[in-house]
């Protein structure tokens, strides 16, 4: 396999987009990854989109085509990916695997999900077809009463207390102040995490990710690439490891829901990819959808042992400094969810991390990265590993 | 960049399966494929589906977690491939990319669509996510009608009629016959396609893919797999070619509509990856969604000059026997066209002329085949080449 390194990165802030489609959300993301990169548009040889629910939500399916289209890239490849909410990661994996196999140089992985202002409000509709419409849905689960039910056996079976879980958005929500893309740059206290309204027993609106517009992209390419083009990044991030996994698609086949199974899969076939151990992340992003799953991811991806991943978060380790910086930009709670734009918002977090563009969140000498993307209730589990090289 | 093989394929016929739901076609298909190479379902490293209209005709997003845990293959990484109606032929090129890198070694790329029996019966509205929501289907236009456009600007331009365009049906429904899989399996005359109830000025019933349910499934191998599961296949067929290219969304961008300028650029990066002419293939697989489509590939794909594709068919070339022998199996029109999974038919079709397997449509010595397919009016357009190699 040949070497692919991350060169650019760009995002738009998350929020309600009532004055943008799709479309536009997406070619300004892209665009802003080449400039980035310091690449012009025309160099882009392929495009990967992350997108659960356009044809739903929109009424727009072929949004690789739309984009390309938007952008004046007419000819240059283009599809869609779907894993659910990890459709964004499994961008970025395919993205990536075409760049080492050697037919690409230089391609994007990017991410959009336009969930408000859409032909349908129904969005609570949408998610649901990351579970199974036939056995699940139809008989009126909803995403977040999934969610609930392993919430509360977690908390059964290890013994744990809500008011400890929920000091996971706690922890979101001051750090999202720091970024400028995030959903919702203000803290929240414990208490109003607590207080704020059930969303599906024992989940409250505080520990849920929001509702929201925004599309992110990443720009991938070989060595070759690099040196054709005369570029010279001080820092030079290469993608370490992609590896996927699943799990059954619904928790009512699994023994036991307090494990995500394809997250320990996943993981540990990246962290052998990668040649590094759990001690050697120096960043972290975890696909928080709810406060259970972070607490469950610190636990699955090697960093606590199962039932203690809240001692993480309460002894300050999630922090800056801390033994494993974690959600840094606010993660999904904070910095918000647009479905399949999540997966490449947070490894574009981890390359400016590794880059030193961070700001106040900034780790210093950060050098190896790791985002953490989940689709349904960990059906599908995406880690990407970027590392400093340079 | 590592050999692709290609090793054993899977089809459900198509037909409407009230019977049986996406998963279960899917299942199948993917099961029937690995049967076919000899393989063990455990030996599958990756699943690629492509599809179009899951989210919206089944309320099912997530489809590759889904196959993957209705065949039991819990851990194997999975996800959906959008292009519209090139999602097949998209999900094959990404499937190919992932082995050709070296990080598979063995990988399905399937494809489904249940377009009957739905949780809508609005198929028209899916088809037209194809094309641009916000500036064509919005005000009204249907796919077919788009290619209604298309087709009269043709017949203007190169002053041609319909009873020679209205051929291409009537050549795919004779071969249809014998194909075990086609959804119709009768031969139609020139007077029945003309006669048959008008759709959208000037394309008639006859002249239209039909709606269906159907998946395909192929498996792709690297060297070292085919060595170390000791197969040893009697015919070798190896991917010599995988491209994809896009236009413009919609028509009206598009400077002449008589040419589909993404068909021209993915066949040319073909034939220079595979190192093969027009007049290498031996059998040729087009994506004739409508009749006209079928005339304007044989062009845009070097067989024959600019208006003068209805030659081909007019002197018998398009036959076993033929210059260029096409659709052999009944292409879209009557082999039909499960939209994402037509792709992976159709490269399956030319799988079983080079293996000699295609019974009394086979094209004796079959050595270079090739699949056009394409997603909306040619914004997306994707080729593989396949070659037999011993």
């Amino acid at each position: 396999m040949r070497n692919v390194y991350v060169i650019g990165v760009g995002m738009t802030p998350i929020r309600e987009h009532w004055d943008k489609s799709l479309r536009n959300l997406l070619a300004e993301a892209i665009a802003r990854s080449a400039d980035d990169a310091g690449i012009s548009l025309r160099d882009i040889e392929s495009i990967y989109v992350g997108n659960m629910s356009s044809g739903y939500l929109q009424g727009q399916e072929h949004i690789g085509a739309l984009v390309a289209t938007q952008l004046g890239l007419i000819g240059v490849p283009a599809c869609k990916i779907e894993a659910a909410c990890a459709s964004g990661g499994m961008a970025f994996h395919q993205a990536f695997l075409s760049v080492a196999s050697g037919m690409y140089d230089c391609v994007v992985a990017s991410g959009v999900e336009k969930m408000t202002d859409a032909i349908t409000p129904d969005v609570t509709v949408a998610l649901i077809m990351a579970d199974d419409q036939e056995y699940v849905a139809n008989y009126g689960a909803t995403f977040v009463s999934l969610n609930a039910l392993v919430y509360r056996y977690y908390m059964e079976k290890y013994n744990v207390k809500q008011e400890d879980i929920a000091l996971f958005p706690v922890h979101c929500h001051r750090y999202a102040q720091n970024n400028p893309y995030a959903q919702y740059r203000r803290a929240v206290s414990l208490e109003d995490v607590l207080k704020s309204p059930l969303i599906a027993d024992p989940i409250r609106l505080l520990e849920s990710a929001p509702i929201g517009d925004g599309a992110a992209s990443i720009v991938l390419c070989s060595e070759n690439f690099i040196r054709e083009k005369g570029l010279s990044p001080e820092v030079l991030v290469q993608v370490a490891a992609s590896a996927a996994a699943t799990d059954t698609l619904s928790i009512h086949e699994r023994e036991d829901i307090s494990t995500l199974t394809a997250s320990i899969k996943a993981s540990r076939k990246a962290y052998e990819m990668a040649k590094v151990e759990p001690n050697d992340i120096d960043v972290l992003e975890v696909h928080d959808a709810f406060s259970i799953l972070g607490i469950l991811h610190l636990e699955d991806l090697g960093f606590a042992e199962k039932g203690k991943g809240t001692v993480l978060v309460k002894e300050g380790e999630l922090e800056v400094g801390g033994k494993i910086p974690t959600n840094l930009f606010g993660g999904l709670k904070a910095r918000g969810h647009p479905v399949g734009a999540t997966g490449i918002y947070q490894i574009a977090e981890v390359f400016l991390q590794l880059t030193g563009r961070a700001g106040k969140s900034q780790v210093d000498g950060a050098t190896v990265g790791m985002a953490q993307n989940v689709g349904g209730v960990g059906s599908t589990v995406v880690v990407n590993i970027l590392k400093r090289v340079r």
